[in-house]
């Protein structure tokens, strides 16, 4: 039971068998989070490097504490405490890295592709944990979860993404996965804000947040990156709030059991209201804990026991 | 042997048999840090997360230590990495900490009471490490236990506690300690620095170094703040030092087996002397090591083993 | 097997002897890092603290990762997040961080000699792991390992050292190292960038870059600082290039094996022409394996199982 790669860089080029091996293997590793005592020997004496240069709480701790469940030991590297002031190229950073004994490189970086030149260079396997506005594979890996796990499939599904389409790493993970995984894929928001390549990836732009929602199984509310629309652009923070933010009201029209998704951190009373967060419907908790089992798949997957791939050395 | 307690959030809260527990507990924690082999199993599969919203390398650093020697999982998080600049409330990211399978949180932040409202929203332990200028308890818990380890008991002593008694946590956090404990607790600081709530707290004020000092059995100096003095407040920092800096002469007045304490860093030559920050009636290394003892102590009457509260999942 | 020694603050104090020591029982340690598995017990119980005054991925990552091979604990503290910022002495910090339980101090810091004045105060290990433009020990161990595993020897051999002389610490090291080991040592590089004191050292000027390399059996080109060239110093960086910076064309006057090193992080295209970085001379990456495994041998030899000198209580 292996992936047969050395990476894991996006959705686009998995196939739905590899989506569903990586969502099964996260299952058993939910269950060793879930213990009072939550440490398997999996991968001892492998090393997990977190290279991050954006800054991310969430991701990063999500990575670290998967690879420590598990026994790696795990560094992380971050722009403000390392030598990339130094002006040393990605690639020299990362070859550095990889030569000191490291197994995993876990990747976040501003420049879409990056991951992707970074693995052609190592022998160590690299996972995207973010790059750009191009893909969070990991990210959608467990929503992916999160769906399977409360609708039993993600076949036929409507799942209705609602935010800034337009730059979003999430909402193009998610649109590569969940097509593949048979999910009717609707992508919700401002004419601004809506990527022009939609409907080639699959999906089906909706620029009314209703007609967006009716009978959706699945709402995925997006971050909005509100450093982005202080800029003074249209739509502003308040008119993206009246418009497309999802109230308990306008989940009416979903389906009755509907479930609401968040990747966090919330904008509470802009493209989430608070009551809606905090509500039954929503399962954002349950996305935080499964994405460290995904991240403990993933890693398994990759580096654990006996993977076929050649350690770094 | 249990708290019975999920947090730690001051020591207003605790009984005397509460502190005492703890206290002893702390005894055999300090043999395993003074051993060739500082390793133990106690809280193997156990993840302790520091959740800095304040610098502090003692204090990060002691917890960090306390959780490894007993083969915890820990994690650091500090504001200038974090997510936190993305503006996500604290409730929000402590309940995400913990469905990551958090079983400990350890909190300093800037705004008294902020461990208070994150007790209430999450299942795992939240312990204080300092909240604004209202408690410190693990630091309270540390100069008890150091006392303790020298007199041999609490009860009965005099404790002065000297300097900026207004914006000190530490000062607060061993005045609920000590008077719990039956010492009798003197604060000593000038009347611009003194807390208005002093004498209901159970301490007596005095704005006279050497009557403070008169008898006393323990003299704990408080780091003065020099970003608050250099503002030109009243005392200034020269002046600070004149009146009420602790030196070696003033200390004549106390018992001839006075012990000084400092919970550091210390500013040498302004609220203490060097001579007296180095001399033999200091026990300022002893309070370091027995604050790894302390918090030891601590994450396993909360988190370790047999613990009854449910386990964050 | 020891070194009997408490420190390593630099390679002008070891004899011949303690440097084979070191680099013997680098080899088995080297082992270690290629294996499947890369996890021995050797460290267990052992605190290590990384205690950086300067930034430095790379030579903090070494440290950490060789503590975590050996099972050690380990624990990073940089200034930006260390209360260095509240004005404590390094003497202060470094005692407060021995009387947690560290086994050993990894210091890196910007004023020449602090790592000795360390070692002074605690009983704890200290490492100098770079002191201003003084000393970087392990550096020049490494080097010499990854020269004597290529080359068989150290004795005879003929080394030239391109770069800014004056302000290397890598370049002082190295010849206080070499020199012992009977390699003849040449430094190159521009007047204005050289140190008066190398005939002293026991090795020998050059100003030509063609001379320097005439014969040589290894070429050891140094990082330019380019903060310090940016000031429009003479050379610029650009002139500095053109005249010092080591070409394929240059290099064929050298040894028809020689073998080029770097400590890193290159200026691809300054000091050094990218391909010459990755040339099949060039040994860099094994330079940063080794760096790993020279550490451990140090940590080991220092602080490891049956260490004479008391631990830190």
């Amino acid at each position: 039971m292996s992936l047969n790669r050395k990476d894991l860089l996006g959705l686009k080029d998995l196939t739905a068998d590899e989506i569903t091996l990586i969502l099964d293997t996260a299952e058993p590793m939910k269950e060793i989070i879930q213990r009072q005592i939550k440490k398997v020997p999996t991968m001892r004496g492998k090393a997990v490097v977190n290279l991050f240069y954006e800054p991310s709480t969430r991701t990063r701790t999500s990575f670290e504490l998967a690879g420590k469940y598990m026994s790696a030991d795990t560094i992380n590297i971050s722009t403000s405490t390392s030598s990339v002031v130094k002006g040393e190229s990605l690639k020299d950073t990362a070859k550095t890295i990889e030569v000191m004994g490291t197994d995993v490189v876990i990747l976040r970086h501003p420049v879409a592709g990056a991951p992707h030149i970074l693995a052609r260079h190592v022998s160590a396997s690299v996972i995207n944990a973010g790059d750009g506005a191009h893909e969070h594979p990991t990210q959608a890996l467990l929503d992916m979860y999160t769906i399977r796990e409360k609708k039993g499939t993600l076949a036929g599904l409507r799942v209705a993404i609602v935010g800034d389409i337009l730059h979003s790493r999430v909402a193009r993970s998610n649109i590569f996965g969940l097509t593949k995984m048979g999910s009717e894929v609707r992508v919700v928001g401002p004419a601004t804000l809506m990527a022009p390549e939609i409907e080639k990836m699959g999906a089906k732009p909706y620029y009314n947040l209703e007609e967006g929602l009716q009978d959706a199984d699945v709402v995925m509310v997006l971050r909005l990156q509100l450093e982005r629309q202080q800029k003074g652009l249209f739509p502003t923070i308040r008119e993206y709030a009246r418009i497309f933010g999802v109230t308990k009201d306008r989940l009416k029209v979903a389906s009755p059991d509907v479930i609401v998704m968040h990747p966090g951190p919330m904008n509470r009373g802009v493209e989430i209201a608070p009551d809606v967060a905090d509500s039954v419907e929503a399962v954002i908790n349950e996305q935080v804990t499964n994405g460290v089992a995904v991240r403990m798949a993933l890693l398994y997957l990759l580096a654990g026991g006996g993977n076929p791939h050649e350690p770094a050395n």
